[in-house]
């Protein structure tokens, strides 16, 4: 192949991790036209499936990193465990030129790695949270007790996510029993919120920003379930105060890529409960229901391209998460497969978005967008669609 | 990994032929879960460079098609190439359950690789068609030109596509040119059009059919380059017959999957011109516009699933296809995706498709879908945004 027969010289981008986030981020990545690969665990790894360059490594392991990051011109992730001293050296070599510019950056994701680190420099920021304390016993959980009541949230410094490493403790027997974990953790007051919300942006190298509409997230056992875009019934005054916070906080960390806020919403005001910088569950009714989804955006936002439109494409839209169900004898949900058919059949204009999962109790294998107008039954059509896909039964 | 472990069964679909029509279905396979794999000619195809199951073969060689079929469930395709005598034998392999289902059939695609065929089922089935006349020599030419005057079009019987085999002919000098290449043409009149339309419906084997919006093509040297959807200003009346048409000609023709069906709007009424049984550029407004796009649409269709919702997700669209422009000199134009940010920068709302293909004069390399309402300032947008991406200069 001669030069001039070769395309035009398309952009890398390199995704550590290969979950769902990152099937999605490669299914956005094929209309840019740009280059796109998953540094995955295994060949079964969600995004392994369907990306045409996996690299099969440890995220752990810095010459794994480094030789997946060989061809990129940037490097960006599907979650928040590549180790810090990793990104340090990762960093290095991009400042150097030969490597990948890593995006976001050590600096920024330090505060999704370590909540305690983000408590501390949201608090020096100035914006509301939860009340913290760091605790290393009983007596210090039963001091924060003394002050802010029963139940006290403990919650591991790191490592956590979707609901693991946050234990809602409502006596010192249940506190007892969490600080016997050899897990660092931090105490904070039990919020008693109206919703929780999430504020999504994206920000990229040069400083411009894009805030999608604030969303309502229904978690059950500290997992999101649902999503509402927008949140419903929240007014123009709080969504923007969300938005504005967001952005501002998108700066003041330095965020290249998204970042996700998820919100207390309560009689106080608004506080912030945690951050994340890449697509976020929070963010997949963006597939259908923004001009721009959550996953280009993200990567026009590390490639410092020029951000797409964030506004809504539907007046509303409804997302319900698929969770694997306990296996079962019979023949009703005995393959999803089957359970998808009858989705389909039921109602033409449910979007489903499967992930290629094993299906393990609990685990979200897929999930389920339906738009248009309406909330009460765009929401009612998405849970039952996310319902019957996880179990072949009806929702209650 | 025992059994237990393992994903669900998911179908496996298996394309034939890698350009951009593969690429974006490849892109649909991902949200739905299922297996996906395409028959490439060359690495460097449009689909190969996007999907993780590509396999490099001839699709004109039969032991190529039987290898890469074998672990298929449905084989379907990009293009109307694939020898008939090959079709037939992978049919009879599916008939006996050693090949996967093959969809459309090759009782269908006859009449999309055999255009004169394609003229006799329709006039046979009362479907509007221009007059037309199969011609061996000049004499036959004159003869039908004495009918329906000059210019005549004439038509290759097969293998022509995108304005490649069809010629219009204001002489009988310009016709003996025609004549003089060793290709089999039939003779059509020149139909004085007001209009180009197109109607797009799926059909599966079970029967369940789905009709888009009839929607307006606008081509340039038989070639498309814009696309208006719903098409502007077509009454309910011919709008609905050119859905019931294109909906009668799949169940007539047994149509599995796509078809297309590209009409000539005039003075008196609806002729069909051709006929195409895939995804198809009349229809990749809907990967934006509409609820289903009509790639998820075309993997439902084979994969005999229930179809999904085909109406607009937006009032109105326009798509702008992106042609590669000759080469230039000097920095503007050097770079698409230089041009691309550009593009991007001017306009958020733009969604730019590229193919990954290499630029050569002429050549399909992307499309550019603009959503919202008021088709003119729409139109305006998209044309723009794919002028400046081929040549980096403003659109006249």
């Amino acid at each position: 192949m001669t030069d001039d027969q070769r395309g035009p010289r398309q952009p890398v981008v390199g995704m550590v991790g290969a979950g769902q986030l990152a099937r999605m981020t490669c299914q956005a990545a094929i209309s840019l036209g740009i280059g796109f690969r998953v540094l995955a665990e295994t060949p079964a790894d969600s995004a392994a499936l369907v990306c045409a360059d996996t690299v099969i490594g440890d995220y752990t392991a810095l010459p794994d990193l480094v030789a997946f990051a060989r061809d990129c011109d940037v490097l960006t992730f599907d979650h928040e465990h590549v180790p810090s001293g990793h990104l340090a050296a990762l960093e290095t070599a991009g400042a150097g030129r030969s490597g990948p510019a890593v995006r976001p950056g050590r600096a920024a994701l330090r505060y999704t790695q370590d909540k305690l680190a983000m408590r501390e420099r949201l608090r020096a920021l100035g914006v509301p949270c939860p009340r913290y304390a760091p605790v290393t016993d009983l007596a210090g959980v039963a001091a924060c007790a003394a002050d802010w009541g029963w139940p006290i949230v403990l919650k591991a410094v790191s490592g956590g996510y979707d609901g693991r490493g946050v234990w809602v403790c409502g006596t010192p027997e249940e506190a007892a029993g969490v600080l016997a974990h050899p897990v660092a953790v931090f105490a904070e007051e039990h919020v008693a919120f109206d919703a929780e919300l999430a504020a999504l942006v994206a920000r990229s190298p040069h400083g411009q920003a894009a805030a999608y509409p604030v969303v309502q997230t229904v978690q059950r056992g500290g997992v999101c379930h649902e999503v509402l875009a927008p949140a419903p019934g929240l007014a123009a005054g709080p969504a923007r105060q969300a938005q504005r916070m967001a952005l501002e906080l998108a700066g003041a960390l330095g965020v290249t890529g998204l970042l996700a806020v998820e919100l207390f919403a309560g009689p106080d005001g608004l506080l912030v409960n945690e951050l994340a910088m890449r697509p976020h569950n929070s963010g997949h009714w963006t597939i259908e229901g923004a001009r721009t989804s959550q996953f280009e955006q993200h990567l026009r936002a590390v490639l410092d391209l020029p951000l797409g439109d964030p506004r809504t494409a539907a007046p509303q839209v409804a997302m319900a998460n698929v969770f694997g169900a306990p296996p079962r004898t019979g023949a009703v949900g005995a393959d999803i497969f089957t359970r998808f058919e009858h989705v389909m059949a039921a109602d033409a204009g449910v979007k489903v978005h499967l992930y290629g999962k094993q299906v393990r109790p609990g685990r979200k294998i897929g999930h389920v967008t339906v738009a248009g107008a309406g909330m009460t039954g765009l929401r009612e059509r998405a849970a039952r669609a996310a319902a019957y896909l996880a179990t072949g039964e009806e929702a209650e």
